[in-house]
């Protein structure tokens, strides 16, 4: 089944009229259409027994319908009523739609009080936020290729990042090394602002790259990750430059049997809290547990930060078809921080990871 | 007036008892401490006569407090309920807070519910949004001198992107020059992504760069902009790439003249709407009227879409400290397509602007 059917049936089993479906990723989830019109209305509105139009500033509706939306597009001006133009769109296929759904994650307040005022007969029982949420836990295989192709360019991003390593070269360097090379591929986006930490920058898992010059004998860490046609990778690794100090290695060595411990485990059946208590119990009886501060990781998809979420308290059972990232940390403020990440797809009887750079300490001269 | 005593006094002003400010861009502006909390608790909660605080994840609570926030700061762990950890810390200060003022360009809906939620007796009448948009409009000399020294790095990247002109280059590799020569400056984000366009793909005002080859004999646009200090610059040059036709030719030179004029007509007591008229009267009178596809221009500070918006129907007056666009456009659609941007600021009797490359056609060879 389609996202656009689901949607359509989840509507149809509430008894909703009409969803309002207006973040632009999930705009783009459900017709193929991705664009942020920023200030200016764009949205999807969807019914349970009639077709869905798409509504949106005007200079995009040629793009629309070239992107092989097959539904109706309609475009307003800047001048024009955008409210009242819908209003109208949608009474024609439903006269005084009264059970409304709305992502209530994005719809800010503001569009909320316009909506209610151009359908006073409305309400907003519905949250297609959470419906969402639930539709992109399981990814079809399509999605798991783009990921898969994804996680290639994210590979391909480690290989230049490692070789781009210089002592006194600074990790915005690095950055732009990397960046630059993707970008001459024709990979224009990244799925978040690239990282790379050196020796005690990488104990705050939160900074981005600083104009801190990389000097031998530490350890270096890499996150990253890439758009492929609106599916994300996401990946981490800590590299050593020159010969880094026992703590050093001692903390890659227990973060990488953590890593590779709950990814040999991950598998359906198990739930998601159980995934994290798997890497946590290594770092934990290493006597590292004070410093593993995050989750163990996060659904990935069209965003890097969907279900299921890899946590303590989640009991969730991982089923084949879900993505998400396996990620412990160890951060020793002032000293060094290691993170090793790959994200995986859950499969029959096991998993599949997207990113296959090794993940064993590598040694860059 | 700082930022936030401005914020305090409208909120005295309007007997509200709280604002909840929540968008991260408006949070540095109050607060001077910027981070993106993707979907988790962020913000600063505002007294009319009360010390504000800020509440947000732990993991940032150390980085505001180093960024120079003196009020006090709250964080909570993934676990916790962070509304009960607001509602706590807000009524130490205001008991049951009545009158709330919220961004509602920005409050998801779902945010609001679980506000109302936690603070039964409050209502809502008070829109920071619109509030926040007339505090932006005038900007300080410090704000002007952040807007100076964006503008010098999009001088500098229409310096490299114009070296980097090149028969059989593609658009997107012309992009990965320029960003990377940035990047290698530890200039690390953009204030929107980069426009290169050559010949008839710069008549789509709208596109990305693409793996369009240039080749000789036509015009290449480039848009683009950094992010200083949280402020931003933009701005457009269209030049030669060889000898393009005549057709080109003329309309890069209505253009240019279109821009030319509004930007040595801005000044105070002139409204929006007469500063894009007289933009628009040049490209008309020429005959190309119907090409000019969008406003003359769009506010410019801590976002690029802020007022004052220069367009017909706005009757604001220009008044010093005002920062916009004039970036006036020709596109012809499977031809070629002309845009040509300044920001600038309203001085006491003109203006000035951010960019300083030459805007009358350069032909690279």
């Amino acid at each position: 089944m389609n996202h656009l059917q689901n949607l359509q049936n989840w509507l149809a089993t509430n008894r909703y009229d009409v969803a309002y479906i207006s973040n632009p990723t999930n705009v783009a989830y459900f017709s193929g259409f991705f664009a942020d019109p920023e200030e200016r209305v764009q949205a999807l509105l969807v019914f349970p027994d009639q077709d869905p139009f798409y509504f949106g500033p005007q200079l995009e509706v040629e793009a629309v319908k070239a992107s092989g939306w097959t539904y109706p597009a309609y475009g307003y001006l800047d001048h024009e009523d955008a409210f009242a133009l819908i209003a109208k769109q949608v009474e024609q296929r439903q006269a005084q739609p009264k059970r409304w759904a709305i992502e209530k994650d994005d719809l800010p307040f503001g569009r909320y009080e316009v909506l209610q005022q151009a359908f006073p007969q409305a309400s907003f029982p519905g949250d297609a936020s959470r419906f969402i949420e639930q539709a992109k836990l399981i990814k079809t295989p399509d999605e798991i290729a783009e990921m898969v192709a994804a996680g290639k360019e994210a590979d391909y991003a480690f290989e230049v990042g490692f070789k781009a390593i210089q002592a006194g070269r600074t990790e915005q360097e690095v950055v732009a090394e990397i960046e630059y090379a993707l970008m001459k591929r024709g990979v224009m986006q990244m799925s978040f602002d690239t990282i790379v930490q050196a020796g005690a920058d990488a104990a705050d898992p939160h900074e981005g790259p600083k104009a801190t010059k990389i000097q031998p004998n530490e350890l270096i860490l890499f996150d990253l990750g890439t758009v492929h046609n609106g599916y994300m990778s996401d990946a981490t690794r800590t590299v050593a430059f020159g010969q880094p100090d026992e703590k050093a290695l001692d903390i890659h060595k227990v973060c990488l049997e953590a890593q590779l411990t709950a990814q040999a485990a991950a598998k359906p059946g198990l739930t998601a809290a159980e995934l994290d208590h798997i890497a946590r119990s290594v770092i934990t009886k290493a006597g590292y547990g004070d410093y593993f501060i995050h989750r163990l990781g996060h659904g990935i998809g069209t965003s890097t930060h969907e279900f299921p979420s890899i946590m303590e308290g989640n009991n969730m059972e991982l089923q084949p078809g879900m993505c998400f990232s396996i990620e412990p940390g160890i951060y020793i403020p002032g000293v060094a921080g290691v993170r090793i990440e790959d994200c995986i797809h859950i499969t029959e009887d096991g998993n599949e990871p997207f990113t296959h750079t090794p993940k064993e300490l590598q040694y860059i001269k």
